[in-house]
């Protein structure tokens, strides 16, 4: 498929008439073709409108056959091979091995989606029914079930082009529920926006869908995207990005006339204390670990390891040491964009130049335009405390050490803490207790918690939370990652004494959807 | 027990120092003793450190304990005998039966919370066990499970003194998730909040909880609530009430450096449709019940059917005559409040001087203070999309009926709504068909559908849906009556290889609890 550079609104590929964008191979800063000329108001408008019009019909769509588009969205961006993977690489500068993961986790997340709206359990069925002959009055037959909130809107993110964009986990939880998509293509990676988002056109109009079901624009966060979230018809928004850029589309999304729920996924530094019998044991272990971590993907994952808090001592040098050895050793990568890249050199001079920051490591310089080099710095606790911008995320290869001089500072830096998507644990059987005792701290800061592992990687399953408490993201009830992630695009509806023709399949006398519903009171075997 | 007129923070009573409140009898507009005085800045964030310090230990009580804690306060409540409902007739000017069958509902909602935090489904327990062979990479053992947000601040509401105040179902739903409450007492009604929050005060000394789970302020909205509201330590809102009352919440809750989650419900006329067949068959039964349902507690329900919709002619003339006959019989009620009665004699007023609407019939006129009469207007369907003025609620016993000229205007009528707690289709079987044409527009509006009832009357239930869009309420995802009102005070929290001594109870290899969790994606048994 040639790239035209047009958007999408529905069926339809439109041209767009306002600044273009164009995407940049950020390992040669140059500039690939094509252009693609930004949306107008009036196309943002034509896009949500088809949106509204496919939403009472999508959304009481089969399960089947909702479960079968969601697959077919999946092998529909199969379908797209190699170019697929090509076109991501430059926009990128992500290694093809990491891209072709990517990809098998973004079809995976669609067939995992498809499961979850083949079981039914998202609709939350409770009937309790009707009571005649009740005391001092009847009660009326009562059922419950979940319905889509109506259509989304969906902001691609620079790091994930595939798993967290067009057609990424925001999308297919949204369309899982019965929600049609509008899409705000991320700026970084147009040209692998656009294959994707005619694999999910594809998969509409072989499904027979209507075609408002999906539309992709690009654009101007400021225009197109402030738009999208005013559009009236828009009834909840997916994001993920900056923590400026979630906090701008919160404030527009609450000024509206019918404000509307934003899942914005912004900021995090994931934070891992080291205990003292694990870093005894095993210091190098933890700092090969945390290097690898750290550097994985050139540091751009929202769960990268940003801070790590350990007891002061002979065991934290060593470790720092070691960790300072694997940093050395550390090539520098490619970053995602030159404007990504330029945010990290300022960060890491901020720290550089904090005089309670000291530097600990730096890893191999540049050798190419927009390289992460790798920075470990270290600072204590009490300066910690003090330093709002110790707190700030640096999107990159860069981590903060906070040496503690006890288990109280320990626990004050952990209180002192912004909310977090991850908070991870090393330990060993003798840090049992003080690590039960530091718990409760952590499940009020963050979604995730880890013992002994690292809190890159996150798992497409029922369990996964990727989520958590301001700013992590702006809303600590859901997840973005996981089959839970659906249950941001429902709300619960009533249906009371309602003759059964009338009545939504899924709520019907005879439960033809076989589901295990809670029937006065009683969860259905 | 004597009326002290003190606030109550944690077990400890205190007097407040700035402007009082006093409570009035709305049937004498006599002032009643004794004055309470307003709590001040210092006295809000001493109830919010008390209700942070009592989270941790609270939130981790055991499902009994919490049950019991839940079964103690209805208990407590009860104990409370005549003094109760003697105080509570005075402060509202509502009938003894009526405050007898609410605080019924109050006790009864108490101990179904109850039953639900013992069947656990609320922890919403999902694992997903390692697969430590899986290529390319292993699978980690996570676990997922539903805490609370953290502190709560409830608002009571005027309408039910009892149902939806300090031990209210927001209250009630709150403690069932393990969050502490800080209530603000509704100024209608001092006395009552003082009585039934002793109650809760002794049931958590009972059951030697942390005396921080539980507090009482007394002052005014714009001071103590919005200083309540923004304290960190405050992780949610609930509140019923206003629509300017609500959106000022939301607003204050957004504007804190971490914007938290308000459920605020807070506006609703409830349409009910006639549909032909009915209207023919069934004219002046249906007019016999709207009136009923009209008149319930003066209309001071926020499920008050203010609005009919029917196409117009023969049929819905003689519907609108029968009501206007029973309307003429409506003997005057006095209203909560001299401020709720003045604001309806302003809403009547201005639907009585609107020249796009027509006055149908007027109830028996007042002989008391603060007596509402009963009312119905009349209009035309283009009148009243074209006049937005006519779509706001008016609290009280009045209703409008929007004569359509075919199905369309219906329709359109139906699509021009604001968000519903609920809509109301009355219908014979030959209505099935328009019935089932209007459900989809009606799904998008209300959180609850009635066939052939009346919307006033919310059963406490699994399957009950008090909520619904904006404005109806701040977030459409929830619900303040029923067993699912838990779910807006909690969030998940993923746990990552943790070793079973560090897991909560709840998410223990060996299931202690015996939850049906979803396991590796399939529901136990």
């Amino acid at each position: 498929m040639t790239l035209t550079g047009t958007l999408l609104i529905g069926q339809q590929s439109v041209a767009g008439i306002r600044e273009a964008i164009r995407a940049i191979d950020p390992a040669t800063n140059q500039m690939l073709e094509p252009a693609y000329p930004g949306g107008t108001f009036e196309q943002v408008e034509q896009a949500c409108a088809l949106a509204w019009t496919a939403f009472d019909s999508f959304r009481e769509t089969s399960l089947e056959a909702r479960a079968s588009f969601l697959e077919c969205i999946a092998t529909q961006i199969e379908a797209l091979g190699d170019a697929l993977i090509d076109r991501a690489v430059l926009e990128s500068g992500l290694p093809r091995a990491r891209l072709l993961g990517e990809r098998g986790r973004t079809c995976g997340q669609l067939r995992t989606f498809a499961r979850t709206v083949r079981a039914g359990e998202w609709l939350d069925v409770r009937v309790d029914n009707a009571q005649p002959e009740r005391q001092p009055l009847p009660r009326a037959d009562l059922r419950q079930r979940q319905v889509p909130l109506g259509p989304v809107a969906v902001f691609g993110a620079s790091n994930f082009p595939l798993a967290f964009s067009v057609a990424g986990g925001d999308t297919a939880s949204a369309l899982a529920a019965g929600c049609p998509v509008v899409v705000k293509a991320h700026s970084a990676h147009p040209g692998t926006s656009e294959l994707v988002g005619h694999a999910v056109a594809r998969a509409v109009k072989q499904c027979n869908l209507p075609e408002g079901v999906f539309s992709l624009l690009y654009g101007s966060g400021r225009e197109v995207g402030i738009a999208l979230v005013c559009d009236e018809r828009i009834k909840a928004v997916g994001f993920t990005g900056s923590r400026s850029g979630g906090i701008a589309l919160c404030q527009a999304a609450q000024a509206r006339s019918e404000p509307i729920p934003v899942y914005a996924e912004m900021s995090s530094i994931n934070p891992v204390f080291l205990f003292p019998a694990a870093l005894e044991a095993r210091g190098e272990a933890l700092a090969q670990g945390f290097v690898a971590s750290l550097n994985q993907g050139a540091g751009q994952f929202c769960t990268n390891p940003g801070l790590v808090i350990a007891r002061q001592g002979a065991d934290l040098d060593r470790f720092i040491a070691s960790a300072a050895q694997h940093i050395w050793q550390s090539p520098a990568q490619t970053m995602l964009t030159p404007g990504i890249f330029s945010a990290y050199r300022s960060g890491v001079e901020a720290l550089g130049n904090n005089p309670n920051a000291d530097i600990a490591a730096a890893g191999k310089a540049d050798d190419g335009p927009n390289q992460c080099q790798t920075h470990l710095f270290v600072t204590r606790a009490q300066d910690f405390l003090g330093d709002p911008s110790l707190q700030a995320e640096v999107f990159g290869s860069a981590s903060l050490v906070v040496t503690c001089a006890d288990d109280a500072e320990i626990r004050q830096v952990a209180e002192h803490l912004e909310g977090q998507l991850t908070a991870t644990l090393h330990l060993d059987d003798a840090d049992l207790d003080d690590a039960r005792a530091l718990l409760p701290v952590l499940e009020r800061k963050a979604g995730r918690l880890l013992v002994n592992g690292w809190p890159t990687g996150v798992e497409v399953c029922d369990a996964m939370v990727h989520g958590g408490p301001f700013p992590a993201t702006s809303d600590p009830r859901g997840t973005s990652v996981g089959t839970a992630a659906i249950q941001r695009f429902l709300r619960p509806v009533c249906y009371q004494d309602f003759p059964d023709s009338l009545l939504p399949v899924a709520l019907q006398h005879g439960n033809p959807l076989h589901l295990r519903r809670l029937l006065d009171g009683q969860r259905e075997a």
